[in-house]
């Protein structure tokens, strides 16, 4: 049964590549859009289908449809979701700015309504995947460190990615790591005995790498984002699954 | 509790390095040790605990253990796994030569003795934990390729484990890949779309990397075995979680 | 001094970066430019400077110039590049299609105008340093084998660049290598003893990786071209020492 | 013709590996060797052919040699360069330990006696390789950053040939740098501009990667040191180019 899609955020860049997306699934339909500058005019709307309803505001939007695709803005994200989840629309949220304590509020909400959805920090299913290996990785290797090469323009160091990824490496492991602490510089920086290093170079677009190692032997795992265009493979993997979730859940892994 | 180990092959380069690792391990005891060519004063024997009985014939053998670590040869391990499963030592099989037809025999005798036990072809963690990762990252990227590197003296190409990794690449592909088929020299060896390359020099001692690429992103997972060393840290997680099994299984990944 | 640079193929992308760099650039200025296809209010010629003189045909061409950097087609760069060294324009060429003969007369022509320049296939400056370093490293390493990466859509394997890599470094050894020859498909393709794999995968860009082996050591060369945006440092180090060329040379190897 | 050699520190292991090494090479024999524990029947000496004379003190030794090769200590290394200078036998030293003093001594001793002479710090070639390299690859991409990974045991970082590379980078460069300077943990050692970033992990031996970045494109080098027996390979480019040299020298990279 093909499954009715709103995208909320339809006249922004990942709006319209989620629109593009859309188009070319068979299981999936573009039921409606809604963005507050949206116009039957603007390039955005022009490349719709007819049968896709327009909608620039919250309080005129009423139709059928199954999904709540979010790319908006952070200061619409937490009433849309909650519009979503009321309406009984599932939510998958790729807008960033939800704080802490929003999403416990929209759980509760979720859990009120019996409605499941997904928050996305990222929708890199290389980067996603990278995650989930390393926690299981960590279990039997607890000595680990990170690298993280981007740009030269990247101005944050590590980027909070790997910072995130040693600390879930740091909670994963069993057993205290065999090399000894060190806190000279070109150790980089400490999460927990975990260290993080960070490459900044021209000509590198955005690349994870995870060292593991153990008595005679080395664990490496590594990815590469070279293009946004990548984001797309977790969107469709979002749409696939989030009808099977029974909450609203944080990461892309939690439907991986 | 602390459980009690016999090491069958105990004269081995394997089976002596397992009966250091035990003597190592507070929840592990050495309980008996046999080998055709065991004698009490021969070097493998000289260092035991005196707690430790010697035994140099299957028949001879009657001793209250709980596991049973076999690092003989191809010759003797259907017996002594035999034989384990009917006096109820959980058997963790290192040993290789066992043919498809022992293990499903194996697998009834375990069935009907209510025992469960492991034969494990690789204990390196590292090779087992990619060969996990694989299956799981071919899921959502179906475009992948097998890069392994060997010694030069290396004569076979490629490797067991990399046709292996190809073909469980192969087998949890949920969607055609995208790079077109192709037969020429350069491209390698083909498992079901799934390219091979063998390099082969020397320096190198066994390595194993697994490339992923999707629309502008790419996932590598690389494992690289310095040392036999490795293997011991496998040796410990069987033995760890060989009494949580209720079935005779093929695989360290099956208890990770 | 400044120097006076023309542009043949202006209306080209290559043209018009080139036409951007030689603007950023302080010791270079562009004196003229010239294309069949070029308009005094197309794009290409709006932005340029009006000390820019602008042609449409060699025969009205008359100029005092230093440089001639050359991104035409295969049909015109015969000729562009004759017509430069008889007017002493010393020729960076970045068009490809010339073939060996061509090459030849060519350099005749150079040699009796007593001119030197410069035929570049690859401006890409680590492809071409990765050239140089390998037939340097073949001497001491005579084991070898080159791995290339791209896109799934090359239809071509193994790339040129990689095919030729694998024989510069096959005249370069200054011994047989260790490894034994192979002839399975898993040990890809052979150049002389020097095995080539190529890997199809989508995300990829271009990359080229050589790895060498000895006794206790390795040592690997990788090179990624993420962006032809990587081209215009190789155009601005020939602009820095055309000049100091006294003949016509293939490669831009030959002045770094 | 044959080139006879002198080892001084026949009796380490160094000493014995390139009494092995001559012994496999048909253009060098050895003519004598010396160390202070040296007796006729001790294994260094037993399995050394009749031909070869056995000294334990400088005063006695007098021998038609062409090259002195040394692994001492740092205790006798001065003296007995000083000895092979004047003896006119070149000398090859592996030892270290010479201060900048001393081996100021030594060259001019060597300009007065006519000799030339090889002090090596580090006899690995992927290693003096890769100092090469990024040498010149750093007059192309001023952007670079160090990464060197070594066993948890190593007490010290960065190693001291990361530091060396790294200082290396910043002298080679022509240009500023793209990437801001950053002082957080993350970022690593700072030579000039050119970060280092130590990897301490069990399974590592010691390994070396230099990353370099322009607009567009990357360029890779790494070297990996798997076992000491990668010495010997420079040992022999040593022997057989140190009969070239007219003055002393340091470095292996000097002959190659």
């Amino acid at each position: 049964m093909t499954k009715r899609v709103i995208i909320a955020g339809i006249t922004g860049s990942m709006g319209q590549k989620c629109a593009d997306l859309i188009e070319s699934l068979t299981d999936f339909e573009l039921a409606g859009v809604i963005a507050p500058d949206l116009t039957a005019d603007c390039p955005a709307a022009k490349k719709l289908s007819s049968e896709t309803k327009l909608f620039i505001d919250l309080k005129d939007l009423t139709l059928a449809a199954d999904i709540w695709l979010d790319f908006t803005t952070p200061q619409a994200v937490f009433n849309n979701t909650k519009f979503a989840l009321e309406h009984h629309y599932r939510p998958i949220i790729g807008t960033s700015g939800l704080t802490e304590t929003q999403i416990s509020k929209l759980q509760e909400i979720a859990a009120k309504e019996q409605m499941g959805g997904i928050i996305v920090p990222n929708f890199g299913l290389s980067a996603v995947l990278l995650m989930k290996f390393v926690q299981m990785a960590a279990q039997y290797f607890p000595d680990a460190e990170v690298i993280e090469m981007h740009h030269e323009d990247k101005l944050d160091a590590p980027s909070g990615t790997a910072a995130a990824t040693a600390q879930l490496i740091a909670k994963s492991r069993l057993e205290k790591p065999l090399a000894p602490a060190a806190h000279v510089a070109a150790r980089g920086a400490d999460y927990e005995g975990v260290k993080v290093h960070s490459v900044r170079l021209p000509g590198y677009v955005a690349h994870e790498e995870v060292l593991f190692g153990g008595p005679g032997e080395a664990l490496t795992i590594r990815q590469d984002s070279f293009d946004r265009a990548s984001f797309m493979q977790g969107v469709k993997v979002a749409l696939e699954h989030v009808s099977e979730l029974s909450e609203l859940v944080v990461g892309l892994d939690k439907i991986l």
